[in-house]
């Protein structure tokens, strides 16, 4: 592009930025699309060259929203460390982001409830980054002999699943009150399912310990 | 007792009894105690002298219900096996009582709502008898020499956390359709984090079986 305007990609991107940023300011039921155009100082009919629906419009915005939490995720899985390291500060990450989400407000949660049901497949994407991710870490833990010979492909949503109290937005909310380990907890008892060694698996209290 | 009228525990019983079965058949809101004690063909009064409030039995239904549940667990936790078979079953169980409860009618969900948001305590102490159940089998594993030295009281909590994704009614409802392990992919993976050797781990199905 030599003659100034925006390429189409910068368009569509700049739609996708400010229709995100209106379901986070007024909500996502009340944004219209024409709403989205005069943000931008541009006609309706022109967001429809780029989306052929709001439908569409809230997919592209799913998908912004999920590959941030994604890069976050595999920026955090790929700094220095032993995968063991690494494992620890990715599982925490994913506790976090999702705490975070869980508490923010209404119109956010509006807005995701919405991207799961009418872009179910984002969100399926998304699950299937995440474990991708994990069962990389995974692979990388059983070349440096860290990790047990496991299938990193079924240890991956195994992982994912043994976070799902930590990690399920609905879940963190529901059973705020629910007796449960700490974070660490948990993740020294996948650590040791991965098969990382005694000093990641829970540590026997001694018998003082028990509950009655 | 020898004068034929029934003992006061055995009334207490007859009207929680007959609560469950109304609160099944017609609805948790919609029974009232001279409901209850219409169906016993005894006056309001009398149900008061064993209940103060709609609410105390209401508790004490929830107390019930989750009282068959913990029998149910226990029972299959104590059957003839090793740890890891017990250990198995008694996980098996309970995402299987759970996906039941998960799928069951709109009356017996709310009854279980209001027992949530009413009975608090009685929730909270059946959670810590399930925690307790799986804690005695990991207690029983590391005897046998069939699990590692983990805390039992730590392991416990980790893996009822584990179980979430198969065990928490609304979470089995909600991730219906999300990609995850099957449930024996993740008891192996619960097993191996107890220490229960190689063969419960999850086995490496070679690098052909890597998603692309």
């Amino acid at each position: 592009m030599t003659d100034g305007s925006p390429s189409p990609d910068t368009t569509r991107e700049r739609i996708i930025a400010a229709a995100e940023q209106l379901f986070r300011d007024i909500g996502f039921q009340k944004t219209t699309v024409a709403d989205i155009a005069r943000t931008l100082s541009m006609s309706p009919a022109n967001v429809y060259r780029f989306f052929a629906s709001k439908k569409d419009i809230n997919e592209a915005v799913a998908e912004r929203m999920t590959g941030r939490k994604r890069n976050r995720i595999e920026a955090v899985a790929k700094e220095p460390g032993t995968a063991r390291e690494r494992m620890r500060r990715l599982l925490t990450e994913m506790h976090v982001m999702m705490a975070e989400f869980a508490d923010a407000d209404a119109k956010i949660q509006e807005m995701v409830a919405v991207a799961i049901a009418e872009s179910w497949s984002v969100i399926h994407n998304h699950i299937r980054d995440l474990d991708t991710i994990i069962a990389n870490v995974v692979r990388e833990g059983i070349a440096e002999g860290e990790f047990s010979d496991v299938d990193p492909e079924v240890a991956g949503p195994c992982v994912r699943a043994a976070m799902t109290r930590f990690c399920h937005p609905s879940v963190l909310v529901m059973c705020r009150d629910i007796p449960q380990p700490t974070l660490d907890e948990q993740i020294d008892f996948i650590l040791a399912a991965l098969g990382a060694g005694r000093q990641g698996a829970p540590r026997r209290a001694g018998e003082t310990a028990r509950a009655s």
